[in-house]
C-alpha cells in the first residue's frame, strides 16, 4: 500500500492549458487593448488552469499560518526570543497580528496551525497563553532539535508533518475553500529555510542568508555559520533527497507547508506563496512533484536575499513587491486582493460587442478575415 | 485679484512631518519587527503627513477618470480610432470598463468627467451614445487641435480646464471624499503626454515614446515624429513655462487632471496616480507647485518608457508593478486596495504591550534605558 504522501504526489494534476487558452480568449474580447492588464491576465489564466475551469466567481480564500519552534533559535540567529513564536500564535488567533488584519481585509478565513510550538516555555516574562481557540493543533513534537548538532527532526516526523499538511488541504477543499494563501511563524526559521535553499539550489550559504526579522552583520555571520554547520553535521549536499533535506535541516512548519502545498495542488486549489520561508517549502514541494509549481502563485517578493534564488529556481515573478519582510502570510494576504481584482475583471468587464466599443482596426480585420 | 489657479497654487500645504513621525512611532509599537511592513509603513506616514493627522479610519476614496479627444489622434499615433474615446466614456459610466470594475472592488466612487470628448462623431459605425447620466460635463471645447500644426489649445482654455479640475477637487472634498485616485482616457493622449514629458524633463523624444495601447515599431516612429513636430512647431523647449507646455502640446483631460491634483493637495487629499498620462499631468502640477508632490502616491508602474522618466523626476516608487498599460485609472484603483490594507494595519494591529508579545532584546534595552 502506498502512503498518503506518495498518493498525493501522484495525484497532482497537470495545469489545464485549454482552460488557460479559453481564459485568454475571454480577456481578449474585453474592452481594453490586447494584453493591457499585464500580469492580471496571466493570473486569470493561471487560476483557471489550476482549477481546471474558467474562473466565473470570487474564489473563497483561506490563509493558513503554520507555526513551530526551532532548536537552532538558541544560536543567536534571530533578533527575537523563542517565546515570541508562542505569543504570536495567540496574537494571530486573537486578531491583532498583521496577517489577522490583512486576512479580514481580504475576506479570507484565517487558519492558524500549531505545528510544534513550545507552549511550555517557562521564561520569567512569559505571559499566560491567550486562548488557543481557533488554533489547529497539528503538533507531534514541540519544536525541532538544533540542526547544528544533528538532524532537526527524524524522517518519520518530517513525513508525518507533511501528511498533516496534506490532510488540512483536503479538509479545506471539502469545506469550500477555493484558494489557499500560506504563511508561517517560527523564531529562527529563516536559518532553517536558508539551509534548505542552499541545499536544494546549490547556492553558496553566504548568498542565501540575510537579516531575517532584523539581524545586524554579526547576527547574519552567526546565521551563515549555523547553516554551514547544519549542512556539514547532517551531511546535506545538493545530492541529498528533498525529504532528507527537510528532515535534517528543515522545520516542522515548513514540512507541514510542503504537505499543504502538495495537497492543495492535488485538490486543484491555487496556492499563493508568501516570502522566503514559504518559498523554501515550495522548493521542497517542487522537488517532490514538479507539477505542483503550476498551482503556485508568488504572492510577494521578500528583501531576504535567498528569496530571489527561490523565485528564480521556480520561475516566479511575484504579484506584490513592497519590501515586506514580516512573513506570517502578510504578503500572500495582500496578493489575495490582486487575485480578487483579477477575478472581477474576468467576470464583470464588458466585451467590445456588448459595450458598443470599436476594436482596433487590425484586430477587426483579423476577425473578419 | 488673483486667479483660482494662483490661489490654489499658494494654498498647497507642506507635508506634516510631525504627523509622519507620530505615525512611524505608532507602527513601531505594533507586533512586528521594525520596518518589516516595508512600503506599507512609508505609505501610512505619507497619508498622515498629507492629511495633517494620523489616519484613524478607512479613507473614503474616489476615482476620477478624465476623458478628452486629441487632434493629433488623426496622425496614426494610436492603435484605436477616435470614436473609442466617446464609446469608452459610456462604458465607464455603464460599469463595464476595467476601471468601473476595479472601482467597485476598491469601494470607490467613480467620477467620469468629459473634458472635451468629441460626442458628435459621425463615423459610419458610431453607435448611439449610451446614457451620459453619471458623466460630469467639464468640456469647453470638443477635443484639442492637432499639436503638430499649432497649439493644441489656447492658454485660456488650458487655464480654464485646470480651474475646472480644481473646482472638482473642492467639490469632492466637500462631499466627504478623503483620497483621490486619478485616471484618464483619450485616443492619442500618449502622444500629448510624451511631448509634455520630453519638454519638462529634457529627455530625447525617442526615449519617451512607446507603444501606448499597442503600436508597432512603425506606429511608434510616427508618434516620435508627431511629438518632434509638435515641439518644433510650437517652439516648446525645456525653458518653456509649464502652463505654456500644457496649452501647446497637452490635452484637455491632462489640464483638468493638473487642476484636480493641485486642488486635491490644497484640500489635503492624497492623490493616487495611475500610469504615464497621469504622470505627465503630475509633472506639470509639480512644476507649478513643488509641494504638490508630497501629496502624491505613485499607484502603478507603466511599461511605457516615458513613465520611468516621470517616476524618476518625481522621486516616486509605485505601489503596484504588474505591467498594466491600460490607463483609465486601473492601476490607481488597484493601488487603493494597498492603501486600504495599509490603513487597516495602522488602525487594527495590536501593540507588543497589548498582545503580551516580547519585543526584541535590543529594543527593550533601549526603551528601558
Amino acid at each position: 500500500m502506498t502512503s498518503l504522501l506518495e498518493r498525493t504526489i501522484a495525484s497532482v494534476p497537470r495545469a489545464d492549458a485549454a482552460v488557460a487558452a479559453e481564459t485568454a480568449r475571454l480577456l481578449d474580447a474585453k474592452t481594453k487593448p490586447l494584453g493591457s492588464l499585464g500580469r492580471l491576465e496571466w493570473l486569470a489564466c493561471r487560476l483557471g488552469a489550476t482549477r481546471g475551469e474558467v474562473v466565473d466567481h470570487v474564489l473563497a480564500p483561506a490563509i493558513v499560518v503554520a507555526a513551530a519552534d526551532h532548536g537552532v533559535g538558541s544560536r543567536g540567529v534571530s533578533a527575537y526570543p523563542r517565546e515570541v513564536t508562542r505569543q504570536m500564535l495567540a496574537n494571530f488567533a486573537g486578531g491583532g497580528a498583521a496577517v489577522s488584519v490583512l486576512a479580514r481585509e481580504a475576506g479570507a478565513r484565517l487558519v492558524v496551525v500549531d505545528c510544534g510550538v513550545d507552549r511550555d516555555d517557562a521564561s520569567p516574562d512569559a505571559t499566560s497563553d491567550a486562548t488557543s481557540a481557533g488554533i489547529v493543533d497539528a503538533a507531534i513534537v514541540r519544536g525541532t532539535d538544533d540542526l547544528t548538532l544533528g538532524p532537526a527532526m527524524t524522517r518519520e516526523v518530517a513525513v508525518a508533518m507533511v501528511e498533516r499538511g496534506i490532510a488540512l488541504a483536503t479538509e479545506l477543499a471539502r469545506d469550500g475553500v477555493e484558494i489557499v494563501a500560506v504563511g508561517e511563524m517560527g523564531i529562527g526559521n529563516t536559518t532553517s529555510a536558508s539551509a534548505i535553499v542552499a541545499a536544494l539550489t546549490g547556492a553558496p550559504v553566504e548568498t542565501v542568508c540575510g537579516p531575517g526579522t532584523g539581524l545586524d552583520a554579526e547576527g547574519i555571520a552567526r546565521k551563515v555559520g549555523a547553516v554551514r554547520d547544519g549542512l556539514d553535521v547532517n551531511r546535506v549536499t545538493v545530492a541529498t533527497q528533498p525529504l532528507e533535506v527537510l528532515a535534517r535541516v528543515g522545520g516542522l512548519e515548513i514540512a507541514f507547508l510542503v504537505g499543504l502545498m502538495l495537497g492543495a495542488a492535488g485538490e486543484r486549489l491555487p496556492v499563493v506563496l508568501d516570502g522566503f520561508i514559504t518559498g523554501a517549502a515550495a522548493l521542497v514541494a517542487a522537488r517532490l512533484s514538479p507539477r505542483v509549481v503550476d498551482a503556485m502563485i508568488a504572492g510577494t517578493r521578500s528583501p531576504e536575499p535567498g528569496h530571489d534564488l527561490v523565485l528564480s529556481a521556480l520561475g516566479f515573478q511575484p504579484l506584490v513587491d513592497l519590501g515586506l519582510r514580516l512573513g506570517e502570510g502578510s504578503g500572500a494576504a495582500l496578493a489575495l486582493s490582486v487575485v480578487r481584482a483579477c477575478v472581477a475583471i474576468l467576470t464583470e468587464m464588458a466585451t467590445f460587442d456588448a459595450a458598443g466599443v470599436s476594436d482596433r482596426e487590425d484586430r477587426r480585420a483579423l476577425t473578419a478575415g
